[in-house]
């Protein structure tokens, strides 16, 4: 029997990651700096608690922490007392400037401070719960969205594969990245609603463990099969044969398919094409960035050495001194990928062509 | 300028792991458990401080624990306050079997108890001094002879190389792990000695770590340019160019060549071929184990989940009850390896003529 589709209400009340509590004007979100050890929820009212859950990582994943920006703006443009129209858009701007720079390269974080101030300039002449109302329907709106980009990516997942499959991932694309489903997670969480049955195997992904503390927990958490790994266990388990797909996120892509995304990527890709495993990309199309050529093109953001050598450890692992090498992203060569799977559909290799076809026609 | 040979009592005066101390017929250890947040020396005379620093691991390395218990035994013997030589030998097998029972699977350990013992019974109607004697050179010629093979392995190895090459390693085998030199690092520390340069990149090694304690640790101390990178980094530099060659050690290599060693070593292999990079293998030929005919013959241990969960985290890395799976090695297919390196000389594919020709010979 077919499950009957949810109302985009029913499906943001599932949503537990960032959550707009209309009543009381303020917003809730899973701190995600405290999992796996603990499901901490918090509720942000003033701007310097908005600022500082963004800024702390409290809320982390592009999609999500526009989302966080976009209601936090409505609730606190809500709260503003002015004397005029011209005095409410003058707080408007100065709380989103400083929302804005909380974390300043984040770019849906500034496109959704944007979209919802220009709601607001839409309706500037009318009377302030006019305003408000559409900066409410604005911020909602950038939700509803994702939630139904990341529904669309996942469906399309769907279909490329079999009940029962083992399916690697590497770092966090899921849920707490996003909204709901999320997009290199969404199939696996998708397909579970629907009861399909699918095996996770989850690499760890250091140095941040974004794998250990975040995808094992929101896979565990939607009811699927998980086994943790280390990094340099992924070879083993697809010779093994346990595995039957690969699953990942990305950060960017070029218009000839490069793709960067999380440390660790391309190795998984270079191990699946080895041993004969798809490798599937999975992103909404406006990641797709046609003025990027190729990943040679990407730059590669070196991170600090101390993740490497300290961080979440006792005591540190390395020698005190030791020079380290931390990149936080590689660049997956567009002849690994098998598909690139977004809203608008599935794009194959060469992808010059088949993105330019199905995401900008 | 040629450097002159060194005599064996110099190398050995060179060994910081494992020393045999006879003026105060006591054996000093690098404890390896505080590496590398300190380099702490202990000496060890009684027989539960031998088993103790066997099972703690605070010696470990199959041939650096054989060495340890070779001079245990000589050690505790040359306290014993025995009636006649009846007593002694009663004594000397009642210390044997509990030095033994410290790690029951490590075979090095009970082949060097044995010699020991068997040096001991060639004289066993001789003056107890004189025994004592023969004890003591059979366990000095345990070491020496792990020098004398590390080195000639490490011979072998610097004819595969150049000045300046980047070196992958993985995991640990080096001095340490043996007595000096050390099986897949040898070549590098020899290099070292011999003002050759070469860049190290060490992989860390999850989930135990022993790239960046141990590894790092030594290659840094012996002057050798050392970056660390996670396990999932691997790729990425050699990508760059980076790389010019990958090193490992070994724990078995089947007749045809399959490998076995610490998990991600197939997948380092499998990199490197991908990327058009050398992988060799470093072993004493006594590894090779001619009986096993592939590595499909090969079991793997798995071993505790919390290594990857808890152990060196200051808080769990991933959700209480999530399942993992921990192998603590994988078999790398013989095809992937460029050279197996032993004290014998250098095998090439296919190792199943190549290894019964130079080794069995």
């Amino acid at each position: 029997m077919c499950k009957k589709m949810e109302t985009k209400k029913e499906l943001r009340d599932r949503v537990e990651n960032v959550r707009l509590r209309e009543s009381e004007k303020s917003v809730v979100i899973l701190d995600q700096t405290k999992l796996p050890n603990a499901a901490k929820f918090l509720e942000l009212k003033t701007a310097k608690e908005f600022y500082d859950a963004i800024y702390e990582l409290k809320v982390r994943g592009a999609p999500a922490i526009g989302i966080c920006a976009g209601f936090a703006l409505y609730v606190l443009a809500s709260r503003f007392e002015a004397s005029s129209n011209e005095d409410f858009f003058a707080q408007l701007s100065e709380v989103k400037h400083y929302l804005a720079s909380s974390r300043p390269t984040a770019v849906n974080l500034c496109h959704a401070l944007d979209r919802v101030e220009r709601a607001a300039l839409s309706g500037k002449d009318s009377d302030i719960p006019e305003i408000l109302e559409k900066m409410k329907r604005e911020s909602i709106a950038i939700q509803d969205e994702d939630i139904a980009m990341c529904r669309a990516i996942s469906e399309y997942g769907l279909t490329l594969v079999r009940d029962g499959d083992g399916i690697l991932t590497h770092c966090n694309a899921g849920p707490l990245a996003t909204s709901m489903y999320g997009t290199g997670l969404g199939t696996l969480i998708l397909g579970a609603e629907r009861r399909r049955h699918f095996h996770a195997y989850v690499d760890e992904t250091r140095p941040l463990l974004q794998g250990a503390r975040l995808t094992a927990y929101e896979l565990d958490r939607a009811g699927i099969d998980v086994t943790l790994i280390c990094d340099n266990m992924a070879g083993l388990v697809m010779r093994q044969g346990k595995v039957n797909a690969c699953f990942v996120g990305c950060d960017r892509v070029a218009a000839n398919g490069d793709t960067a995304n999380k440390i660790g990527t391309s190795s998984v890709a270079v191990l699946a094409h080895y041993y004969g495993i798809p490798f599937y990309v999975f992103c909404p199309s406006s990641t797709v960035d046609f003025h990027c050529e190729t990943g040679a093109d990407i730059t590669i953001e070196e991170r600090d050495p101390s993740e490497i050598r300290e961080k979440f450890f006792s005591s540190p692992s390395a020698p005190k001194n030791i020079r380290c090498y931390n990149p936080a992203f590689d660049v997956t060569e567009a002849k690994l990928i098998t598909s690139i799977i977004t809203e608008k559909g599935i794009c194959r290799y060469p992808y010059t062509q088949s993105q330019a076809e199905r995401l900008q026609g």
